[in-house]
């Protein structure tokens, strides 16, 4: 029988991390497809034209790209239970606000650090990165209202969105001697962080950091 | 009495003009505060901290950012009449593929035109954004279902993205002696331009090319 959803993705991708998270928080069953680098598939060609990029979601033979986009897309679709969005309009423009922050300001300049140029450089980077994990732990101080996840309660669109991210959080803390998420700066994303590892519908999917150093020597080569 | 809702911008800002967009298409009253580029007030520093960039919508005292993220939640909030989103979940996340694609893409490529070092630089630059408003023009073939706008009847989520920027594409077409929007390339995006700026949402809060003219000269100096 034909798989309903398929998604095109890699394993070592946070983005990828992300929609499979949504999925899993739905309930939904789909077939992954395992795009490499190297030579991309046709499907995925025709399926994200654009930047051919994955993740691509393929549902009922009509794809969509870009994981946050395709994370909204999920929760309208199996509105049913698990909602991902907070349901009050605020709350929702505020996860929107914070999740973009994720995608376009931190980090771009997280990925920036094996790149940097210099000690002074790479540290000026770090220090950034940890002061965005030091604004997303006040955020996550707000919106969680005491509860274990940025959604409260249950898993929501700013824990998908910046959990994706911690397999190469520990990658970059890892390949330069650092803490990103510290006792100090971050103790409640610490704590987060756990947690959103160990939710079920995360531990099968996230990466194992170990093989992400090993992939990640592979990209350097 | 207090206003409700605040939104502070500036005139000549295509993202500050799209939020004014979506709040005359509810019949939303809102106090505009004028912000100046030279000095920022200490309610815009205050309300963005992050960014410190208008257009800031408040609400009830809550403040807001980000145009995209400010236009659905006027949606969102102001419910009942005149949707902003497609209601179909695969129409409303192709509608946010293709907002993204103009920000992230096709608007700064149309930016960086100005800027451009040497006639070939800015030859490719032109034909980069003639070929994206290329594919803006299949979109709207596709989504308009041969209605007047992107959203069909009535205006949506795609005609304020891409139409804030009307203005801006104006000037550009001037200051280049250029057509970015001609019958060849884009004949239903020239008809659907003239529509947009036509409509009552639109025709009192969009920018005069004339005055952007003279106010982009002040940029240069």
């Amino acid at each position: 029988m034909k798989s309903e959803v398929k998604l095109l993705g890699a394993w070592p991708s946070p983005f990828v991390t992300r929609v499979r998270i949504a999925l899993n928080m739905k309930s939904v069953e789909y077939e992954f497809l395992e795009e490499r680098l190297e030579s991309k598939s046709q499907l995925l060609l025709q399926s994200n034209p654009i930047y051919q990029k994955i993740p691509v979601l393929i549902h009922r033979d009509k794809p969509l790209s870009e994981s946050l986009i395709i994370v909204q897309y999920v929760d309208d679709v199996w509105s049913s239970h698990s909602p991902i969005l907070p349901s009050d309009p605020y709350d929702r423009a505020i996860a929107r606000f914070w999740a973009a922050y994720i995608d376009e300001k931190w980090y771009p300049t997280m990925r920036s650090i094996r790149g940097a140029e210099g000690i002074e450089e790479k540290k000026r980077l770090i220090e950034e990165v940890k002061k965005g994990l030091g604004l997303l732990e006040e955020v996550f101080k707000n919106s969680s209202k005491g509860k274990g996840f940025y959604g409260g309660d249950q898993l929501g669109m700013l824990d998908i969105a910046l959990g994706g991210f911690l397999g190469w959080l520990r990658v970059t803390e890892i390949a330069n001697g650092v803490k990103l998420l510290d006792q100090g700066n971050t103790p409640e994303l610490v704590k987060w962080a756990q947690r959103f590892c160990e939710h079920d519908a995360v531990k099968h999917v996230m990466p194992d950091t170990g093989k992400l150093i090993e992939f990640a020597k592979t990209l350097k080569r």
